[in-house]
């Protein structure tokens, strides 16, 4: 069977990996030039969209913002999953915050900002300590500006004079202290059954992740729960197949929705070596309607991306339970590389583990790794 | 980096897979005509043979009778592991069996067969209950012929009178009343260190395995170390670089060589699920001078063989710890379709999976696993 993928990034990348061995054969759009292409070394098919489509049993994305002329022409064909108002939705904060109303799920306070006079709201509002988001395009921390006190706001004005507002809104949120953010991704295939993969809790630093644990640490039942019935509204709110990701703040026993990804996530990589079934198969098996594969943990994981950076020691590869991902790309700075699932039996092993693997990496771009190595050390 | 493969069947293709996430991009060259393809989609590349050579980090082979011409151009590139010694020991039980014979590794009692007069040698020597092996292309149980009893010799004469023995000659073996086969896999690097997986036992029919289990059961610290001493006296008198598999034969306590192969094995895909590095990515490993990766067994695994059929029940891929692994050929009789993998904490907990399975299968087409079902279900 045949999976198309809008999009050729890492993520098609894993999927077609995922996908192979049950026979499963996928083809990437690079959505630049709507050019078909073998999503591992980007070879050209000498066949155009429109077959693309045609030969497919079903079209994904990999990311959520599709150019929409394309995301409507592959709609039409009847074979998009997940649906193109969940595509929209996890591409537009306005939707998202509007569908999270309506299903009744906690998130963060905000006030949509459709036109200047409403920046004065912001602070009577919500306070000042706001962090303004752009309806869309707001990928991996791009497109966010933090107020952290009333006097940034001139600053920010100014800023916001130049965008047009009607067109792309602002969510202003208000920052809440959490105590972590966590993530459940998870699975619906087309008769609305649900397999969640365990909770991951993720370490961000400027606005990028770097690591995610899985499990997470300490996870009540009462928090399973909650993310689970969190996870079932929004997937059952977008008649959502495939796998989706829902990162949540987590502070004491109450969580928030922060932000919903149609698609894989960079906090459900550690699948591919912890869980039993790993989020791009189980992506695969949602959209062509197989049956889901078993979401169980293997092992404890931790997932750490290479960012920006490719020197470290390939000695790295001789650890015990460690396994690089590598993407294959160009380096930039701050780009995705790759990343390094860490597999252990217990969370101080993990910690001893990654302890060895930091010796084989740059420390200056791996700033949240000794802090976490610290944490899970100490975890009884 | 870039790996070669000589030959564009499933072993390149789950190559490929196995080296995608370490940044190795693997070719393959389709040895009916020289053409470099891509092992999993067999798109063709626009580049030809000296190019693919040129640009490759290492070259390598995914079955031991390549053409000579072929091998004979790649061994002059220098980047030929296993080296061109190895893969011609492999193809050729004559310089096989001088192989075992010269290292005092333990085989089976044969004549090497190069006129005819010597066939009236074989009863004298072996006893009637022999086995007479082409000594090149004896792949997959094609090129045998098996005798009885003396009344079988004269209906084989016929056969053999057709035969040129002074250009291919025959082995003449003694048939073996042996316990089990088990296999000892494992891989050696450009520095002679050597890895070894657990030993797989594997169940034969009609000439081509159908299921091997991993660890195989009941093996002593003396087999272990037997195996293990073979294994190196092996790698070692080929001056081996890469994954090397050595079928054997257990009785009781002893061990006696059947045949090697020069390369990944269809005993070996059980790795893919229960092992923490599979035989492909070790392989790879090897050729590339990375770092040999851990071979800790994960889970008692099963590997069964999905030969000449394509008619199972999807459902199989919704039982936990059931990897299917399918290879995408056009059904042809007696030709390995795919395998799956299944994974569970004991023999007890796989016997009941494969019960599971074997709902989901033809059974015609899988005459070994109700034994095997039984078998493993009595141990306790």
């Amino acid at each position: 069977m045949k999976v198309l993928v809008l999009g050729s990034g890492q993520l098609a990348q894993m999927m077609y990996l995922a996908a192979a061995p049950l026979g499963v054969e996928v083809k990437a759009v690079d959505v630049t030039d709507n050019s078909i292409v073998n999503p591992i070394d980007k070879q050209l098919y000498d066949h155009d969209l429109a077959i693309a489509i045609d030969d497919a049993d079903a079209i994904t994305v990999e990311f959520e913002h599709i150019p929409e002329p394309l995301l409507d022409l592959v709609h039409q064909s009847g074979k998009l999953y997940p649906n193109i108002q969940a595509i929209l939705t996890g591409a537009d904060r306005v939707r998202e915050k509007q569908l999270l109303d309506a299903k009744g799920v906690a998130n963060c306070q905000h006030i949509v900002i459709r036109e200047h006079a409403q920046i004065a709201e912001v602070i009577p509002t919500l306070g000042e300590r706001v962090i303004f988001k752009s309806s869309r395009d707001g990928y991996d921390g791009y497109g966010q500006w933090r107020m952290s006190s009333a006097s940034d706001l001139e600053e920010l004005e100014v800023i916001f004079a130049g965008l047009d507002l009607a067109k792309l809104p602002l969510i202003a949120e208000k920052m809440v202290a959490f105590d972590r953010e966590i993530s459940v991704i998870g699975a619906r295939d087309k008769n609305g059954h649900v397999r969640l993969f365990d909770i991951a809790e993720n370490l961000h630093y400027q606005g990028q992740l770097h690591v995610s644990i899985a499990p997470a640490t300490d996870v009540s039942e009462l928090i399973k729960q909650k993310a689970e019935d969190i996870f079932t509204s929004i997937a059952e709110g977008l008649e959502y197949v495939g796998v989706l990701a829902v990162e949540l703040f987590q502070t004491g026993e109450e969580l928030l929705v922060n932000e919903i990804a149609p698609r894989v996530h960079n906090s459900g990589h550690w699948t591919q070596d912890g869980a039993e079934t790993c989020q791009f198969e189980q992506h695969i098996r949602a959209v062509l309607d197989f049956p889901l594969g078993s979401t169980t943990t293997y092992s404890v994981t931790a997932m750490v991306n290479i960012i920006g950076c490719t020197s470290f020691s390939r000695d790295l590869i001789a650890i015990e339970g460690c396994n690089l991902h590598w993407y294959g790309k160009t380096l930039r700075d701050k780009r995705k590389m790759g990343h390094i699932n860490v597999v252990a039996d217990s969370y101080q092993a993990l910690a001893s583990k990654l302890d060895t693997l930091m010796a084989c990496l740059p420390s200056e771009y791996f700033p949240m790794l000794p802090g976490e190595i610290k944490r899970l050390k100490a975890i009884v």
